[in-house]
């Protein structure tokens, strides 16, 4: 089955959002056993769509859009597609009702031109949508599927997995076509992309299928291993060949895999080990806090966060001594470790983790350059505290910060308090307490 | 001039790249006054570039193409743009010379391949590369123009704009067509899309030139203005124009433009008035400290976060009442007050926010359904606490939290008390301090 991605938006045409839906769907279509020949973008302009979506269904069996659904005029993607298939277009009676009913609860009126939305092929198929009001379509004509998602990336992701993906592989199925891509990404935390690629370079030299890739992302390294077979069955034993080898060659840093971030990852050792955390957050003002509370069900194990961005803050809800910070300052491994300690003391947590450092870009000094990030951890057995040159732009700095800090709270919950000091900078401080 | 940009190369097809090349060009090629209309993307395929590239040609008078122009013989992109434009390809002494420089400064041996890349056209232009081996080549014939820059991204930006750039300018100069295309972006918070199209419309449809757009985005709404004109100045003043009218038929829903999210607009307004911020969550887990301290110069106004997720840590950190707990709820007005107004008391700030509330997806209930989350603020002339409804999955519930949040904080700071009570919902709790 030969695909084409068509992105629709004056906005793409701009340069002012970077197509990320595109390359997700070249992805996921390739999972599939489809091959995509051809990305097109264009604007909400009728005769250039018209003409795009023309060449696409021609030379296409599948064409794949995102955007152009919204309720306004210039939203145009379902009319100038069912007019190019000769299509007729017929309201969807729970579309519309779902979209009624989302400014009922948001207690709103719903501006008329709303229920275009709701408009769907006579003759095809609609996928709904969870997250928002814009529901997806699926025209059929010929043989030939014309698949239309929002181009909002949350609603169509969603979309996709739940609703697009299966139909399509059921046309595959029934087509004879179904051979299938299945693929795995193995979560490195703490190797670089360079150092993956240096020990695992014969693996991805010598395999073509399965092949083994990858890719610098977030501050973490992801292995993409993907197989082609006629099952997935088969392909999924490929991979697990792959997956073993792999693990062996670099241990602990592979700390997950697929959509279980280190957050995920922490918060089941977590309730496993029936322990709780607590958080003592400066530079990262939160965002490890919010992290951990991104995962559902994280209140079995997250008691209580301090975002003690001022001095004043550290010494008042953590008891960090004034003095501490008066001599060595509020970014050092003295206060690091008093923070940790004092999130430990004033919480019901066993475990506390600490963060303080210099996210930039002001604030630098030639002795703790930006990027200079103390992190430590408080546990039964003692305290720690790291110093960490981590390099980007604030919001790359306070992410690692976040990620190492995370993964110092693995590492303890997987090797104990020694394997998690083997995870700081050498000339960490570490406090065992006496027995 | 109408132009078209090409990206070239299979592992685009594949989607493990995003395509940050086609947005850059999108955007620099609408800075010069050049409308694009057409994005494309294909693979390393002889059949399907020509066919790309002869569709490109036909319909554009400007086509730009990055990737392709390697050493490796799946590199194809300026044999078959000669191809179809009947051009001749010469090599280019000072390309070669700076090719064979190359690999003597590596201390490697030059394969034969490589000097491939040392081919330009005949009668056209050459884009010599400061950072890699490929130069750029622009094909010149019966007034179209064709140039082919590398994948890279280092290496286009650099030849973009020591090169290509001057060269378009020069060639849009001649033809009498320089102009520029400006555009700002409006953001607003607290009027959905569809509402912002409905109050709009008029503008929208009437203007062609500058255009004015509504985007969807994390939670807000963003309305593009673009204008195209002879030179900057002329099109910032059609743009002030639209900008003016937007502004007063939204009022404050308009928060602020450009790159400046809400949390640098309260940042703004915090710092400009000498007042501190503290921040109690429960759902929304260090979300708010986080955005807030995203903002370099943030210790400025943001004084501490209590993230109290459990319902022992609103006791201890805040003071709430167990009792007020026990009786409404940890997700009621009366918490959240108390939650206000203990941040306020046990730091040194002067305002205080406060959110608790169900994020989902569990935890719901008949009465307080997943996206119930009460918002309110302490200030020193009492305090407030809204239930909002918020639609979306966690993520999304949490952010929207978080940007009411801020939202009232930002009333507050702009239009007093009752500006602030203002944006909550009808069945607010609003506690005016006696005076």
């Amino acid at each position: 089955m030969k695909a084409e991605i068509l992105s629709v938006g004056t906005e793409l045409l701009l340069g002012n959002i970077v197509d990320t839906n595109a390359a997700y769907l070249a992805r996921e279509l390739a999972s599939l056993g489809i091959s995509v020949y051809f990305k097109s973008t264009v604007g909400d302009n009728p005769e250039r769509l018209r003409e795009v979506v023309r060449t696409a269904i021609e030379r296409s069996d599948l064409v794949v859009t995102t955007g152009g659904l919204g309720p306004t005029s210039d939203d145009i993607t379902k009319d100038v597609i069912a007019e190019v298939l000769g299509a007729e277009l017929v309201m969807d009676e729970r579309a519309a009702e779902e979209i009624r009913s989302f400014f009922r609860k948001i207690g709103r009126e719903m501006p008329a031109g709303n229920l275009r939305q709701a408009m769907v092929p006579k003759d095809g198929v609609v996928f709904y949508n969870d997250l928002g009001t814009a529901p997806g379509v699926g025209f059929i004509k010929d043989g030939k599927v014309v698949v239309c998602m929002p181009g909002v990336p949350r609603e169509m992701y969603r979309m996709w997995e739940k609703s697009v993906a299966p139909f399509l592989m059921e046309r595959l199925a029934a087509a004879g076509e179904a051979g299938t891509i299945a693929s795995r990404t193995l979560r490195v935390f703490g190797v670089g992309e360079s150092t993956c690629d240096a020990i695992l370079d014969d693996i991805m030299r010598a395999s073509t299928n399965p092949t083994l890739a990858p890719y610098a992302k977030d501050g973490e390294v992801h292995l993409r291993i993907t197989a082609k077979a006629p099952d997935r069955k088969t392909a999924e034993e490929m991979i697990d060949r792959i997956d073993a080898e792999v693990r062996s060659r670099l241990g602990d840093a592979v700390y997950g895999q697929d959509e279980r971030a280190l957050e995920h990852v922490v918060g089941d050792l977590l309730r496993a080990k029936g322990l709780r955390l607590a958080t003592a957050e400066s530079c990262t003002g939160g965002l490890i806090g919010e992290m951990i509370t991104s995962v559902a069900g994280s209140s079995d194990y997250y008691d209580r966060g301090f975002v003690t961005y001022s001095n004043a803050a550290k010494t008042e809800l953590l008891g960090v001594d004034p003095e501490i910070i008066a001599r060595h300052g509020a970014v050092s491994h003295e206060t690091c470790l008093a923070m940790a300690q004092g999130a430990r003391n004033r919480s019901r947590a066993e475990l506390a983790i600490a963060v303080t450092g210099i996210a930039g870009p002001g604030g630098g000094t030639p002795e703790k350059p930006v990027g200079t990030v103390y992190i430590g951890v408080a546990v039964p057995e003692g305290s720690m505290s790291g110093r960490f040159s981590l390099p980007g732009d604030r919001a790359m700095v306070r992410r690692r910060a976040a990620m190492n800090a995370l993964n110092i709270v693995r590492m303890y919950l997987l090797r104990g308090f020694e394997g998690a000091a083997k995870v700081l900078p050498e000339d960490a401080v570490v406090r065992r307490r006496p027995m």
